[in-house]
Parts: structure tokens; C-alpha cells; sequence
């Protein structure tokens, strides 16, 4: 019997944060895709949610939505939360970070179309100060020296959400590794620490031949695309 | 001494999913404007955050951003979070749900002013919905019957997220009120409770009196109100 089944699209976007932590526990998890649940079933699911992903609990019958609430529930269960009370509000709030992330770079989940001008003002303003938020809070915390995580010698949830963010957004737009390792250069070997762990090798190794370079898909990716890769 | 700065603007938004609970708690923290941390020194601070609200431990010398992870350290410190397992990750759910209201409901954050048809959209559709999902919850939990609260016999943070969300909303924008109690009733009612309570009201009362039916601010609280009110 399953432990879990975990429903989004087939993408990296909001996903591999729940995957890059099911995988590294090796938990025994199944994906499906969001559209079994989303948009019919939504609303009458117990504990019902308004998007993807969703996390459904095969021994307690129960659902679970909104990405940092499965994140941390699944980091609890694992134990991959910092224990002392500042870095465990720290580890929540690295994830929130990241998920405001997701939605500035799709101009609020591609309400809007980037133009040339928005998304340079993005790339070099906002963009950029998001990347020194995280070096700073792993600088002022576990990546002191470099040997660390983000936020103390043991992994924890937030190193996932980085790796997820950032890992995936440099993979999938290879020309934004420059302003992460002149933004956040701790940050950006930490993806690679993350990403090298050999669980979350194989299952992005997997992720990748299957997916290549998707990210978050629709008109939105496209948009991006446009405007990264001229 | 303090216990805690909060920093905020003088605008219930955000700002009172933490005060309606250090007001609750009897805590001892004053409330400083947003603009003596955000933007100028807002990347300086430790653990530095994007966007006001900021919660400053004065004891501890620490730094919170991100409001959801404000709220559940603070739950965590005066005993407002759920014991069970399904049920504290409810508790952070509700409270990114009511976060994403917030966004939705500001059009991102005032990114874009509302039209007469995008408004109703909204309003008949996500924000129906919004309201449906928070009820539907609370039955699943603790407002069966009608008595408890949300997520069960104790009030814990989705309690005071609920009330900081449609408490406010519909105080600022009465017209609202119809809607929250045709699409969630329980909702409506715990929310009257919550309001209700001695140093909650006691709070409300000043603050309205100061603030009238102040929510947001800026231009994208002229273009709901021009929504809403014709």
C-alpha cells in the first residue's frame, strides 16, 4: 500500500518541492496527475483546496493543500525541521520565500505577459534581492564557512525549497546561473549539494530526459522563454 | 522591556492576522511603522524578509518576515496551534489560503486596478469560492454544530487567520458581509465570536475608530472600493 499520492502537472514548478523530499526520505509515494483532482474535485475533497499540488494521506484518509503546508507536514514526518524555534520559523519562512518566488517570476502565475522592460526590471531588481535574501539568511546561519546547510549542519526542509527554486530555475533557464552565483554564490553550490544527493540525482536525472528544460508551463513559459533566450 | 516590535503600516491588512493574536495573548509589543525598516534597511536586517510585516524579538535579537511564518512562531509561543498532526497543518493552511485571499482580493498585490467585469468575475467565482473552501473546512473540524472553533475545541491561529481575514473584510467593505454568509455562515458567525473576545474587541474598537474602514491602502483599495461600493 502507498504512503502517499502526490497530484500536479507534469512539472517541475511547484512539485519538486514535495518530490525532492519524498524522494530523499524514500517514501513510498506515487504521482498522479493534477487533473484527476483539479479543478472537478476541488471543493469536495475533505479538507478541500484551490490548487495544485495536492498530497493525499493514504493511511489517514486525508487531504493535504497549499505546497509550504505539505512541505512541512511531510518535514515533520521525517524529521527535516530544524529543531530550535528561530530556525525552524526561519525554515517555514525560506519556503514561503520561495513559493513568492514561483509567483513573481510568472508575473503572478501568468496573469500577465512579461515584456522586455518588466522582466529586466524583474531580473535585476526583485529577482536579484530575492536571491541575496537566501545567502544572507544562510550566511547569517548554516552556510557560515560554507559547510552547512541553509540553516545549520543538518538538512532540513529548506534546503529542499532552495534546491527546488533555485536548482530548477537554473536548470531549466541556464542563463540565470550567472546572476545566481553573483546574487547568492553559497546558494548556488548548495543546489548542487542538494542536487547531487543520489536519490534526488536519479529522480531528476528521470525528471529531466523526460521533461528536458520545462518549468512551469503554459503562456507563461513561453513568455519567460522569450525573454531569457531573446 | 518589549517583547516584540511589529512593523507594519497603520492598515489592518496583513497587520492584524498578528495583532488580533498579541492582543489576544496580552503580549507586550508595540506596533512601529513599516517604513523605519522597509524598503531602506530591509536587506540589512538578520534574516532579512521582502516585505513588511517584520515581528522583532527583542529578547532573542531576531528578525521575522513572512506573515504566515510569523503567525504559526507566535502560535507556537502562546499555545495557538493545533496538537494533532492533520490538524496543524491545517492550521498553516488556512492561513496561506487567507494569504492568497489577500493577493487575490489586491489584484497581486495592486499589480493590476479591477474592471467592473474582472471584479465579478472574481467575486461570483475564486472569491465564492475562497469562502466555501474555509467553511467546508471548518465543518470537516471544528464548527460542526456550530460551537467549537475552527479546527476543533480550542482556538488556535486559523481561528484568528479566519477573523484577521473576513472580519476585516467585511468591516471594510459591508456590502460583502451578504456574501460571506450565503457561501460560508459558520464562517460568519466564528468570526463575530472571535471579534468578540475582550482584548479583540477591545483593539478593533480603536483601531476602527482611528482607521474607519481603512483595509489596504494605495490605489488598489480606490479601485475596490469603486468595485464594490459603484
Amino acid at each position: 500500500m502507498l504512503d502517499y499520492k502526490l497530484y500536479y502537472w507534469d512539472l517541475p514548478f511547484r512539485g519538486n518541492f514535495l518530490q525532492l523530499l519524498l524522494e530523499d526520505v524514500g517514501a513510498n509515494y506515487k504521482k498522479f496527475d493534477a487533473s484527476d483532482v483539479y479543478p472537478a474535485r476541488g471543493l469536495t475533497i475533505k479538507n478541500p483546496g484551490m490548487a495544485p499540488p495536492y498530497l493525499y494521506d493514504c493511511q489517514g484518509k486525508t487531504w493535504y493543500a497549499q505546497m509550504p503546508a505539505i512541505l512541512m507536514h511531510l518535514g515533520r514526518k521525517y524529521d527535516y525541521l530544524p529543531k530550535r524555534a528561530e530556525t525552524l520559523t526561519l525554515a517555514l519562512k525560506t519556503i514561503l520565500d520561495a513559493n513568492d518566488v514561483l509567483m513573481e517570476i510568472t508575473n503572478y502565475n501568468g496573469s500577465m505577459m512579461w515584456q522586455k522592460s518588466t522582466w529586466e526590471e524583474f531580473r535585476c531588481g526583485r529577482l536579484a534581492d530575492w536571491m541575496q535574501i537566501f545567502e544572507k539568511t544562510g550566511n547569517d546561519h548554516g552556510l557560515k564557512g560554507g559547510a552547512g546547510f541553509l540553516l545549520g549542519a543538518r538538512i532540513s526542509v529548506a534546503d529542499i525549497a532552495v534546491a527546488a527554486l533555485f536548482g530548477t530555475m537554473v536548470h531549466s533557464f541556464p542563463t540565470l546561473r550567472g546572476d545566481l552565483q553573483e546574487h547568492a554564490p553559497n546558494i548556488a553550490i548548495l543546489c548542487q549539494r542538494i542536487e547531487a544527493r543520489p536519490a534526488i540525482l536519479h529522480f531528476l536525472d528521470r525528471q529531466r530526459e523526460e521533461s528536458g528544460r520545462g518549468y512551469c508551463g503554459g503562456q507563461i513559459e513561453g513568455s519567460l522563454r522569450k525573454m531569457i533566450e531573446g
